[in-house]
């Protein structure tokens, strides 16, 4: 499994992208690709430039260094660096294809995407200047902590405000991807407050589950926004806990994650046709969403990696189970066997509705992020006897 | 036929509003109504409020002068005139159950929605504080065409403009709705426009398709907003058209614009599973829309609109078998047999997708306008006879 996983990544998804997405012409990649991967828009998102940045630029600090992976991040990095903002580092949402500004700066995962790529693409070249725009980012981002959408925010001030998982859920991730650039003491309190806001703001025992969005008090909301739970977002945030479990030697962490997302599973799965459902509303109100049921590439790819962190981790019995139960699924219907990559968009019952391998919200990051994942839990797991045994019993 | 239409609009779609929607105690509308008519959230959204106001006072004032369809009117119009806009008609997008402003102004329809209130208020009550609200609001519409969305447009200026089908497509019909508030040089002025930029700009006849978005000089766009094809959007409109054509006499505009909503139909309908896709890539691209292939009530309800008037003007064959193919499909898919009023949502199967019957799209217009349209054809056809035989034979 662990060859399964490590082959997926370098022989079929990686190359897709580095063949397919590299504009040679203008620098930057395409991210619209489409089922044999063929670029059938030339829009370039910045949050998606950010992630294949990231990803080519990891997979050569912690994988091998190939210099076609560190040629692709620096070409990338540097459109980056010349279009994706204003020149103050308010980096904007998309870029055509040559790299003038098309939507303005108003999502912050631009800017989350920017931090991550530049922190690990100096990481790879020891280039100051790579550090600076991260860092610089970086400042900004925790300046718009309390108002992410500036002045392109539609709520009005001070009727009903909620706060959003998924800023604190990101940052838990981010803090560590450029712990290299961080002050020590403030990189501790960015992770002590992360871990806060997720296991106790967002996560609420009595329920069970962790909710999308709270009052500013932490409170329950029985609002559209406050009733909806997007039960991949979550399982994914605890596999970013259960890292920081083990860096910071606090085994009870890892459980208290480990036990919510088992819980969040068992509450997203589909019953009927298999799957774990994108939106649901937690008193069972409909959903604003039309796409609530569908199922998403990044939902299964992220449970897949927690499940199997779980298990590494705790011994989960039934993060084991769950682990195999979504390997099958995930790779018996995302998984193209006629083209490289992965589908990323299949209706209720699991057939695909959208053929894309890339498009405005799917780049190179979930596929191969989680083959990556995987591969390497498995290889800590390969060298637990106990641990490898009873994968291959349960198989059996 | 027409017995069907009106018993359905009058004996269960408008009793399920008068008697589930209005809000005693705040004034106003709930439109978030789960199967049965229970409210399942209390957020008020503008233009829902002002469609469910133009939707009584309409009634009021073409079909029966009844008092509680004026009452239900009236209270939403003062529940909006009170808390719908910021003081200076600049028209929020929701509001919380007590009418404080949850959502800013971002949005033209709250503005459309008003005007058509208050503008049809006025003609059930002649009440003058009602024509001045539609007139002044209608004003800032006009004000606010080339930049709908105001600060709120995240477009960065220059890069890549594009202007978009609803708002000239709805203007035709807003001004023909208060055109008893208009300056009549200036309501045809207005006409003329908007027909012109439905059937010349939008309508591209190389394709002989109508697009939602071309460039400022009416040329496609090879984008993701300039792919897109919203059928039941245009087919919509060509009924606004139809009726122009049909004030103006000009037979060749209704003509024109039934010979592109035959083509529109059968671009839309689903091959497969019968129903008119909600979106579409011309070129065939993925499109970005997760919901594309969704069955919604409104595009199935105009669609009955237009193909019957389409029918009635030009006695097309084609029309009224597409109408009866769309009647079949939508009173046995759309239709709630168990409760009242219809559904909204179904996926591509036809099955149920979500099972409100009002929410943050989906309000007392377009089931009852729909009802209420296709009644009054219908009575038309019964005065002429060859119309009438024709029905009957292709029944049979």
């Amino acid at each position: 499994m662990a060859e399964q996983y490590k082959d997926e990544l370098l022989n079929n998804v990686i190359p897709f992208w580095l063949e397919n997405s590299q504009d040679k012409e203008f620098g930057g990649y395409y991210s619209c690709l489409d089922r044999t991967g063929n670029v059938y828009d030339t829009d370039k998102f910045v949050w998606l430039q950010g992630r294949e940045v990231w990803m080519f630029a990891m997979l050569y600090n912690k994988v091998e260094k190939r210099k076609e992976w560190l040629d692709c991040a620096i070409q990338g990095g540097e459109f980056l660096k010349k279009y994706g903002h204003d020149g103050d580092y308010n980096w904007y949402f998309s870029l055509t294809r040559e790299g003038k500004p098309l939507v303005d700066p108003y999502n912050i995962f631009s800017y989350i995407f920017a931090t991550m790529a530049f922190g690990q693409l100096n990481l790879a070249t020891g280039n100051k200047e790579y550090e600076q725009i991260a860092k610089t980012t970086f400042e900004k981002i925790i300046s718009k902590v309390d108002n992410p959408k500036g002045k392109w925010n539609k709520a009005h001030e001070g009727t009903r405000e909620l706060k959003n998982f998924a800023l604190p859920m990101i940052l838990c991730n981010l803090a560590i991807e450029i712990e290299h650039l961080l002050d020590k003491k403030f990189l501790d309190e960015t992770i002590d407050t992360c871990i806060k806001e997720v296991m106790e703001v967002f996560y609420h025992p009595e329920l069970g589950i962790i909710v999308e969005n709270v009052t500013l008090e932490g409170e329950l909301s029985d609002t559209f926004e406050g009733r909806i739970v997007n039960p991949g977002h979550s399982i994914e945030a605890m596999w970013f806990i259960m890292d920081l479990g083990e860096r910071l030697h606090r085994p009870e962490l890892t459980q208290k994650a480990t036990d919510i997302a088992l819980k969040m599973v068992e509450y997203g799965w589909d019953k009927k046709h298999g799957g774990i459902f994108y939106f649901m509303d937690r008193l069972g109100c409909p959903p604003q969403q039309l796409e609530w049921d569908q199922k998403l590439w990044w939902v299964h790819v992220e449970t897949l990696i927690t499940m199997l962190k779980g298990y590494q981790l705790t011994g989960s019995e039934e993060c084991l189970n769950w682990f195999l139960k979504l390997h099958k699924y995930t790779w018996s219907h995302f998984k193209d066997t006629e083209y490289p990559e992965w589908f990323g968009y299949l209706n209720r019952q699991g057939e695909i509705l959208i053929d894309l391998k890339g498009g405005k919200w799917k780049g190179c990051f979930h596929v191969p992020r989680g083959m990556y994942q995987c591969w390497q839990v498995l290889e800590k797991i390969k060298k637990d006897k106990h641990l490898t045994k009873r994968i291959l019993y349960a198989i059996d």
